[in-house]
């Protein structure tokens, strides 16, 4: 086993970032499409709206027609019927006409502008036009929303509602995603035992088991877990070569010099490739990652705090590439004045879980010092504030930024 | 039908709130819980860990051997042995003794600190200690975690991986949540198709049912569609007699007066009450609410921008109390410096979709100001700014809270 140097955070993402993914595509239906990546870019081929439409009920006029029209003094207009609601609006509305449209009807041809029902007077065959109305008022002219040749989706975008409420416009209901990335998760230490058991004296229930499989589904990942392995070299290389085939293998636990060293092992022995041993950040320092079987393997810390920070910070940068999303989007970080002072070690890039409170318009971000062995600190924390190497604490009263976890 | 004005938001938002709602639970497994909403309190039966842990690899000592040793002058501690993972530590740590320890390994009794390995010197069966620990250090006490008796999770909660972490801890693995709320979704209008068909001129379409589905799948509803309604009574009301059951029943479309009128006689003619009619707000102006067979529906205006922020302002907070997490918890607003006027109407509230910019670490803000027919211009909003209906428009330079659409 070569020894490897744990080194600063920036070098491990860059690795990460450096190593090779290829993403693959399937096909799928619109209905199944929320979240997923979009692999190929959106053209439409029609403009939207495909007519120009009102966007009022009224009546469609000349706009020259009404100039300068009000209350004391209309505009007269005879009335040539009505716009039907879905169909071709066939009247033309010349000099002195108007013609009747519903919210959604088709602008008659020579109309440049729709009167509001409210200022329309009825007068038998005729309107009395109370205000005037600019030229194109009320008018979603064809193609406003789209254009034909516009690029409307650029592949790699995340499908939210209104991305599929854009395809359903264009009459685009089955497109090519990035395939889901499939992880494998393991769980490993003599300590652990599964969640529905009862620990004996000694032991304790597996909880990384759950919230790394919850992060990653939430993100979109298909997690298969393999099971809890023992800390022997031999059972953790078994469990791997059970996960053989997925996109991504994490195996979490390992936070004992013992248990890390098994873990390295199990991988080089499999024919892996060790690329990172150790990253000077805190907490979350004992990571591992490595190539395997042309695919990657991370070795998570065992204490579920760190081993969550570490998915956060360096897994789910891995999974948006795996999902065909590049670097992907990250949350804007919220902005607020910390209640008071964060000691930090120079050289190591911590990450302090806080509390946010919003009194007025001003945040305020409290820091959470609990150990990173205590799970129930996250659940109370909105988010995280990321103290740089070359940086020694923050003060009370800094504004600092904080990544919300949610 | 009885004529009812529009009302302004806070009222329309109260009517909404007071709606009553009685949301049903089920038991699930621990693996189908992400986002779902608890319908219990847990309470921990255990204190976690259920045995105080040494958070390091090193020796479990009593601290008060250790106080002063320093590299040029080490404390000399025999060593008893070491703890086994996963085992009962069996051996009693007395004066000037020591017990080898691994990260998660119980600390054996006597001892109240652990010194790291980096300071420690072995030498035959003993060791050298090249630096003191206090007492407490690098251990996580029995119950630090959790305490036995404590309310971990309230009820109403949504639950993240975190809250799924706690629940492992504590081997809670089956809870009760609330049932999955059912929305039934109907698009109306007679110039509306399916989104997989060629519209004839006049013709577009629909948009709203994917855009409403996919924010209320987002939100954890289970939608059904039941179809488009044609812009008559009759069809309109067939179409809800087939939502009936459902928890919520949503129809889009019916901006233009003779939709919304079919809206509420279908409603109406079915037994239901209308309890808002059009609220006073920009985009979405024409909603409708009411109660029917002790169920909700919405009228949504048919304009997509329109029917997206009347769902999202006014849908959204009623889901919330039908999945049984009350008022739900809003996200953070951002904070930004608005880049250019916008206008807006007294006595209206108002929506505009905006763009955030960040340079640095100001957060710039520019409103989009397209129509409330052009959905492409929602697929590139970051969020929206509320303009309050007694205010007159906002001024470049003004600091302005943007709600995050993701």
């Amino acid at each position: 086993m070569e020894f490897l140097k744990s080194i600063n955070s920036k070098d491990a993402l860059e690795i990460i970032k450096n190593f090779p993914v290829s993403p693959g595509t399937e096909n799928i239906h619109i209905d199944e499409a929320l979240g997923r990546i979009i692999a190929q870019d959106i053209v439409s081929e029609e403009d939207i709206p495909p007519f120009s439409r009102s966007l009022v009920d009224g009546y469609a006029v000349r706009a020259a027609d009404t100039y300068g029209a009000k209350e004391t003094s209309p505009a007269f207009l005879f009335v040539d019927g009505h716009v039907k609601m879905g169909k071709k609006a066939d009247i033309v509305v010349s000099e002195g006409h108007s013609v009747g449209v519903s919210t959604g009807a088709m602008i008659p041809e020579g109309a440049d502008g729709v009167v509001m029902v409210e200022y329309i007077r009825t007068a038998g065959d005729s309107i009395e036009v109370t205000k005037g109305v600019y030229s194109g008022e009320n008018i979603c002219f064809k193609g406003e929303d789209i254009k034909k040749g516009d690029v409307v989706i650029k592949k790699g975008s995340r499908l939210s509602p209104f991305h599929l409420g854009v395809l359903s416009s264009i009459g685009i209901t089955n497109f090519s995603v990035y395939r889901r990335p499939r992880a494998a998760l393991i769980s490993s230490g003599d300590e652990i035992v599964p969640a529905d058991s009862t620990p004996s004296i000694g032991e304790i229930r597996d909880i990384n088991r759950y919230t790394v499989a919850n992060i990653l589904k939430e993100n979109g990942v298909d997690v298969s877990f393999i099971g809890i392995a023992r800390d022997i070299k031999e059972d953790i290389a078994d469990k791997i070569l059970k996960a053989k085939g997925s996109d991504i293998i994490l195996i979490s636990g390992g936070s004992s010099k013992g248990e890390r060293d098994y873990m390295v092992e199990a991988i080089e022995a499999l024919g892996g490739k060790i690329m990172i041993h150790g990253i000077n950040i805190k907490p979350g320092k004992p990571v591992i990652f490595g190539s395997l079987w042309d695919r990657c393997v991370f070795g998570l810390p065992g204490h579920p705090v760190s081993c969550i920070m570490v998915v956060v910070r360096f897994v789910l940068p891995l999974v948006s590439r795996l999902k065909g999303e590049g670097e992907g989007k990250e949350k804007l970080p919220v902005t607020g004045i910390l209640t008071t002072n964060i000691p930090s070690i120079y050289g190591v890039e911590e990450y302090v879980r806080v509390s946010i409170e919003r009194i007025d318009r001003t945040i305020y971000v409290t820091p959470n010092f609990s150990k990173t062995s205590v799970i129930s600190s996250l659940a109370e924390s909105d988010g995280y504030v990321v103290i740089p190497e070359e940086q020694e604490g923050l003060e009370k009263g800094e504004v600092v930024e904080v990544h919300p976890f949610y």
